[in-house]
């Protein structure tokens, strides 16, 4: 079947949140690292939680509330100066090194985003980082009231791009999001940032079991939900030619 | 307002999880917390992801989906005999040592769990630990195929017990299990057992940003929900006062 398009996730897949990090560990020296990681798993949380609860609010309000959450959490008293400069980050995140070369790969196709992003937060993200020369469309799952998983934000590829999910690709790296898209009927390429070995491998070297291999292996690690992405890549350089052996 | 019910979430609330880890301990020693730590979080996850996916699944399924999560991440190696030994802990936990006394002070008002467990794991720890005698009814979400903190789980509390929300109090540990039944219009006992001081603490005493410290943080501080409870406790000992001071 031809994929007529090719639709990303945004953070975490297109955009490296750990980038961050950089930010955070300046606003905190010693805590960067681990901020960013609870930041991320209530950040996911509270999409969820509100979603179930009828409690919609938007991403830039989630995301503001989830790092409230974290720097009390691990008592980081800050003035309202550093907050903002850490949230500013998330209209500046860095693409993966082969983002770029990838869109281009595959520019014969339509290509988008689909994200739990707001529509204020993707648009500056998408523009501070170029995409928007490349990218057909930019779509916030805003406009449903609901975030992935749910079904409502995967029928937007449809509604936006008129693509059927038969004739979609689309890619993530959080596991949930993959299975979500499989779940909607999706064609679905999860990429597998951080292999079983290199977690095994980083909890042997430190000897023991490390706050932040086990933060990121909750994240990174496929998830027990009964549904399997089609395709499992490590990097956004795979994806031309899987889309390309796809299709024959 | 008279208080005719009490309604306690059942795992965390009134059942301590975390005694699961004598088993785990004992099968994998050195891993005993954090496997229940892990465990916790998928279980929380798989539970909202699938009920926003509509792939509802009861509980019995997401806490062994979760359990096999939680080794295969880890690492750890097993034969069924002990995964089946670990999952029966959950039909036998420990109830806390206050809970017992606190019922049978409040005896003259229904009371109830409203709990995430299927039926099955509801009925066999409800009489195991011999709450079969006090409580007057054990109510799973199960018939809703939705879990907590969807508001379709708390309407049971009314269709089961006959008692309006305005008329009942209900007791969770789980910050975003309080929020949930908030936002539905309940009174909401939220217990808080960790103390952001004993956290602050135990972070000290480490000299670092210990992994379970982390973990138990991101379960026991109130979330950012845009959500208050009507009361902050520590411990269920408090509740009959706090009930008998509420209507007055």
């Amino acid at each position: 079947m031809t994929i007529k398009a090719v639709v990303f996730d945004a953070y975490g897949t297109l955009y490296d949140i750990q980038s961050v990090a950089a930010v955070t560990e300046e606003a905190f020296p010693g805590y960067g690292e681990i901020i960013t990681q609870i930041w991320r798993i209530k950040q996911l949380e509270y999409t969820w939680l509100r979603s179930l609860m009828r409690r919609y609010e938007d991403f830039s309000v989630v995301t503001r509330d989830s790092l409230a959450y974290t720097l009390r959490v691990l008592g980081l008293e800050h003035d309202s100066g550093v907050f903002e400069r850490i949230m500013d980050k998330y209209l500046h995140l860095d693409l993966y090194p082969d983002a770029r070369s990838a869109l281009a790969a595959m520019r014969d196709r339509k290509l988008a985003i689909l994200s739990n992003g707001s529509p204020g937060m993707l648009n500056a993200l998408v523009r501070n980082s170029g995409l928007d020369r490349v990218l057909d469309a930019t779509i916030s799952i805003d406009p449903q009231k609901i975030f992935k998983p749910a079904p409502e934000a995967y029928t937007l590829i449809e509604s936006v791009l008129g693509v059927p999910a038969a004739e979609a690709m689309f890619v993530s790296s959080n596991p949930w999001d993959a299975c979500g898209a499989k779940a909607f009927g999706l064609n679905v390429a999860w990429i597998e940032r951080v292999t079983p070995q290199a977690m095994a491998l980083s909890c042997i070297k430190s000897d023991s079991v490390a706050p932040l291999t086990m933060f990121k292996a909750i994240r990174t690690q496929m998830d027990e939900l009964g549904l399997e992405p089609d395709y499992r890549i490590h990097a956004l350089a795979e994806l031309p030619g899987l889309v390309a052996a796809h299709e024959r």
